[in-house]
């Protein structure tokens, strides 16, 4: 069948080379589908490329090929995919994506127009790279009321937090060998401030929970002000600090969603999981707990999901499956500050006499080299709003939410 | 939709539970569809049952009732679930199963059943009770050549080894609190002796290779000599003993498959699986290591995945699903012993001066109470018949493997 690629960057190009390496096993899982990449929308030259006959720079090429049914977008960042993708979609062919952030902002309306339409938009690569997450939450956990998520959606910043934990780096060094190493940009923003894992978040929710979330709904928080104090304070209480997105289901008309650093205890299995690698975790009420592990980026990782996508397309070409989301309400998203109860993890230039007279029932930890004047400890469950107001004008170095996963 | 069940033991009285109480959500992700439990087959009587007024003794009620589309195979055996089975695909309606000892003594003959019919035979529950795996690899790792599969595959023997690592417990002691627990049946020998785990390697097998693995072919050992001496002498080594079912691709005809006892070192997403959960890690040549975590049995996980294979097959009752495999050679299975290569933990009544003259390359090991007399070590990469040849007469108190997981 023919296929075409929108964007030759690191995931394009990969989707080019895992289709030419694996017709195979392609034609083997998919009863005897082959992919023949027939165009690639770019806007560079790639000359001596393998494909270099089905590159375009004219995305009507692809548009108007009536034997196109599948194309992977692998642009990234909203505008022209959003267009592009649209218009594919309505001219009746299925999209699969690798653009969080395309599916995060405008997943709602892409799936409305592939369902009017008849075709399919598939975002297995959006969430967790090479990690199966999306299919099997919306297909094998079909009988479970999800009862929440947790997932360490971003590499990057577990890189940097093992670094933090194993090796007693700096955050700063920590990051400084990420982007030496290729795991992190030249700028680092949407990856150590949390706007990646908040994509994700959107998208599982999305998912999970049937009505949209959009990344403004989600109070995202990065990983810049963690420090080793913090890490070495943790340690002490047999945990580690982790970039989490958490989504929890309150009610039929509501879920919390945020992206925080988080506290989670050792014997967790996102406690184990180190360096670039990606978990989410789910938990159903029938199912109890459930974990997806792999790789959350790179190339061929990527590449492998949006392809079985591809494949997965290429089997159902006459057939939409069902699959997407609604609209959700205003304040469907609640403040999780003023009504999510949870143990918080709290440094202060405090005295030991102070905090108990400030909390009832705190656990304190400590750390070498600690200073007299600092303490930390973990507070009994309450609202980060009580938290704050417990506080008052104490002189607090950092807050980090414990975590029940 | 009308459905029925066979069987009301603990995975069908789940089953219908299950679909009690989770019709809501089943009709959100399946675009409206609901079931309904029209027929439960038991030759047992269930008086006050909520269902009471669906049972039956009779398997025809529920094989010419032409309003009953896919029915639920959760009885156990071979007998009469293949008969039955058959009957019903043949008869157009879809099969959905936890049975694992049927899926892989006669998944072939079942596969090729439903697909002449027109049918589905899914088997998601079969492996790994809750934890989506089936569906993963069939789909979501489509573009990918598996390398290998390693898996905890049984809660009970995992339980068992857990309370040996972490509790100094003895395999005897560990094994009565399993039963104690209802972890173990009365004669858990199909536990501890590995042939759960050999059904569940027959089945992945299959499903990753295209080619059907009967439990005859796949040598199972099981871990009831496995003692505290080994777990000690590992744990010095940063490793643990697991039970693990082994899968390796070697090439288009061929592929090793055993169940057995095996090293897996810390830092392994395999290693921190505790108690009664499994884990089953599939590497991808484009994926990397994904990991599948979760309970691997229990009456509700086991029904969870039941049921979303029912609402598959509800949702595409006019369609078959690309999935099965063929028939495969009689040396397909290859004998791992003299072919595969792999490092061996060895714990045998030797000096160590004997054993450097065995073994050019070793690594010694130590525990608190080590006799003098006693030795124990991990090899250089080698065939286990290499092994035993190297190590003659000696006499040898255990050999475990290791893993590369």
């Amino acid at each position: 069948m023919k296929v075409a690629i929108m964007g030759y960057g690191t995931v394009g190009s990969g989707v080019a080379q895992v289709i030419d390496t694996h017709n195979d096993v392609i034609a083997k899982r998919s009863g005897g589908v082959t992919l023949d990449v027939a165009r690639i929308l770019d806007l560079r030259d790639f000359p001596g490329d393998r494909h270099e006959a089905a590159f375009t720079k004219d995305f009507n090429d692809i548009l108007n090929d009536p034997d196109i049914m599948v194309v992977a977008e692998t642009m990234g960042g909203i505008n022209p995919a959003f267009d592009f993708t649209m218009k594919l979609l309505k001219a009746g062919k299925s999209v699969v994506t690798s653009n969080k952030e395309l599916v995060a902002q405008k997943g709602l309306e892409l799936l409305a127009a592939a369902k009017e339409n008849g075709v399919n938009y598939l975002f297995e690569a959006s969430v967790g790279g090479g990690i199966p997450i999306i299919r099997p939450m919306s297909q094998c956990l079909a009988a479970n009321h999800i009862e929440g998520i947790a997932g360490i959606l971003n590499g990057t910043t577990n890189f940097i937090l093992t670094r933090m934990i194993e090796d007693d780096m700096s955050f700063e060094d920590a990051l400084s060998l990420a982007q030496k190493n290729g795991y992190a940009e030249k700028d680092p923003t949407a990856d150590i401030e949390g706007h990646d894992a908040c994509r994700k978040v959107c998208i599982l929710a999305s998912l999970a929970f049937g009505k949209h979330v959009y990344p403004s709904q989600v109070e995202t928080e990065g990983i810049s002000n963690i420090t080793l104090e913090d890490v070495s304070y943790i340690h002490s209480a047999n945990g580690v600090i982790k970039l989490l997105g958490q989504i929890k289901y309150i009610d039929e008309n509501n879920i919390a969603a945020f992206v925080s650093p988080a506290v989670v205890y050792n014997g967790s299995q996102l406690a184990s999981v180190r360096d670039v690698f990606n978990a989410i975790l789910v938990r159903g009420d029938a199912v109890g707990d459930v974990c997806f592990y792999g790789r959350g980026a790179g190339k061929l990782p990527t590449a492998s999901a949006v392809v079985a996508d591809m494949v997965d397309c290429a089997k159902h070409v006459d057939r939409r499956k069902v699959f997407g989301w609604g609209a959700g309400e205003e304040d469907y998203v609640i403040d999780h500050n003023s009504r999510l109860e949870m143990p918080f993890y709290v440094r202060a230039k405090l005295s030991e006499s102070e905090v108990l007279g400030m909390f009832s029932d705190v656990k304190f930890l400590s750390r070498k080299g600690q200073p007299s004047d600092e303490v930390a400890f973990i507070t009994d469950s309450m609202t980060r709003e009580s938290l704050i107001k417990a506080l008052g004008g104490s002189k607090v170095l950092n807050i980090i939410r414990v975590t029940n996963y």
